[in-house]
């Protein structure tokens, strides 16, 4: 189905394909200058379309955060697969199944007890799992400190129970709360630096890692050096988001999602519009709050996308959007903005935004519109 | 499909049916005992099985949040449908197609400028449109004020243009700011007195304003009277959550919707467990944040749903949730919820947690679990 951007019923993700096939070119010329591939996460999009245009530019392989995404990438011939989540006993027989139909689908795991439960899945079912050993390098979440001699325990469980050590990970998830090049880059040298150090500790050790994978989308575009990594893995890089934005790693003209919404009312005593974009659409996400500036439930545009300057979503019921204005402007908002008219709103938090929403309708430089539909639930 | 809670793969959101049903024939007795007609907000559910049971209990048509709701509703039998949304002028046209078809739906309009919109299509398309005028009982979001003489001019435009005025609505909403009884039931007599008010200020200009339409869980299980309201609109009700417990309407053993969980492993030195309940499970919403229990991401319980004291997610990335202990139960954790252990949590907000599913699973008083498909986008 292709239509224009008027056409369009309200609320609705827009996907600006010139700017995402730029992010996608950014993101891969850089891996590609420091030498090391690219494995996007997946997670953000969700959306075959997009992620076969990351292929195209030369990806190598995916990174999932659910077996439901692995089994739709491997539909579609992406066979390369990295479940980058500590794999749940219970979902090794999904992951059986796919490995079984020819997917190269490699999973993670943090602990002794994780390890073991492969071990002993995989020899009941005669399956060498390619596994990765999740490493802490920021303590924002999972994974095994590079101090921490339960990294040998674990590559020794899963090396000796016949199944097959593909490498380290990690991901400097803490990233998202810097705002600065410098602290970014020491951040990016500390991630890449404690993840090669965990390899060699294995190594150190006897046993085969061959590989070493790491990222975040602000680590990823403010390493200096990626010496002796194998493999980055990003995901909101290829939209961008309001977080990237104050985080520094993008500029406005990058953002590539927003949600389409129409103006249904106003309170102009309060300078308030309102529209039918809620949270339902733009999520709770509130991802902006604590960085340095606070977009609200977000930055509203017009409808061709240009920066209202001062214009926030500061309110946001299920299908009610509230728009304030700056002081100045807020003068004349039923005149400025009438019932019908319509804004584009840029989101806090791209992965949350698209998840709110059953496709995409990427806008292509002609102003063609086209339904990319998306992946809901697991 | 039917199966049981032991052969769900997670995360996955449970329904508990017996306490759906309880919590239903709360409010619909309720609302029978103080004489109104009462029409759920199905944005809560948006899935068949939980407004056939409303409907099944009493309830005399529904209210949504969205056109597909209607579409939907409509398709499944149910006729008399409030979009309590106030419409933009490009939704007429799909409206008017379901009021083609034989629905009831009736349409909401604040604004002199949308009523004359309603009419223009109404008349060009010789449709006489069921229309409601909303009222603004509390300063939340949209609606005219009782003193405002647009209420006049609105019920005006729409009854010379030809239209039926179906009467007035509000909704207050500012009832999820409260958590006491007195306050509940202050907040429940303005929001009725105020509509019933703008109701006889129209009928004073000689115009027709048969129906008057509140509601809102928590002023509808607090008011004492409800006298000259014609029906009352809620929706959370049905499932109840956290921030529900918190205003104080309702108690823990009638929470009925819960996301089932498992743990994929721990941080022992911090005292985390971790699972595979993300945001991407329980949304981003913080709606107890600001009341007097902060339960971050959710209330964790056992996996039979025994509350786990000071048992809180309060940590969410996409796929992880992080699950924190009181001080004094942290230890042990490896131990006490080892990984492969299943946990349910308790969302902050019924409607923003199923949004996340693309079904339910329904758990029976026996036991057995049936799939319920839900609504997904616009």
């Amino acid at each position: 189905m292709s239509a224009s951007i008027a056409s369009l019923d309200t609320p609705v993700a827009i996907v600006d394909v010139s700017r995402m096939q730029r992010n996608i070119q950014r993101m891969q010329q850089r891996m590609d200058t420091l030498g090391v591939r690219l494995r996007p996460h997946i997670k953000t999009s969700k959306c075959l379309p997009v992620i076969k245009a990351q292929i195209a530019a030369g990806a190598s392989g995916v990174t999932v955060s659910t077996l439901k995404e692995a089994e739709h990438c491997f539909a579609e011939g992406i066979s390369d697969v990295f479940y980058a989540v500590a794999i749940a006993p219970g979902k090794l027989a999904q992951a059986l199944t796919l490995r079984r139909k020819g997917c190269r689908l490699s999973v993670l795991t943090d602990s002794v007890i994780g390890a073991q439960a492969i071990v002993s899945f995989g020899q009941q079912n005669d399956e060498r799992f390619e596994v990765w050993i999740e490493i802490d390098c920021d303590g924002h979440r999972s994974g095994l400190t590079v101090e921490d001699n339960a990294i040998i325990d674990v590559a020794r469980v899963l090396s000796e129970g016949g199944m097959q050590l593909r490498g380290v990970m990690t991901h400097a998830g803490s990233s998202y709360e810097l705002d600065n090049l410098e602290a970014l880059q020491i951040l990016a040298e500390q991630e890449r630096f404690l993840c090669v150090s965990a390899a060699e500790r294995i190594r150190e050790a006897g046993l085969v890692c061959p590989e070493v994978s790491i990222g975040s989308t602000p680590t990823a575009l403010s390493a200096l050096s990626l010496k002796d990594v194998t493999e980055v893995r990003a995901g909101v890089y290829v939209f961008f988001d309001l977080v990237m934005h104050n985080i520094g790693v993008c500029q406005t003209d990058e953002l590539a999602l927003s949600v389409l919404t129409t103006v249904i009312g106003h309170q102009k005593d309060k300078g308030w519009i309102i529209t039918d974009a809620g949270w339902m659409a733009m999520s709770r996400d509130r991802g902006t709050q604590r960085q340095r500036q606070d977009f609200g439930y977000g930055q509203v545009c017009t409808e061709d996308g240009d920066w209202i300057e001062g214009a926030l979503v500061t309110g946001a019921n299920q299908e009610h959007g509230i728009i304030t204005l700056g002081a100045a402007e807020s003068a004349n908002i039923v005149a400025r903005f009438p019932i019908g008219s319509r804004l584009r709103i840029l989101p806090n938090h791209a992965c949350a935004t698209g998840a709110q929403f059953p496709d995409y309708h990427a806008c292509d430089a002609e102003g063609v519109v086209h339904t990319w539909s998306r992946l809901h639930g697991w």
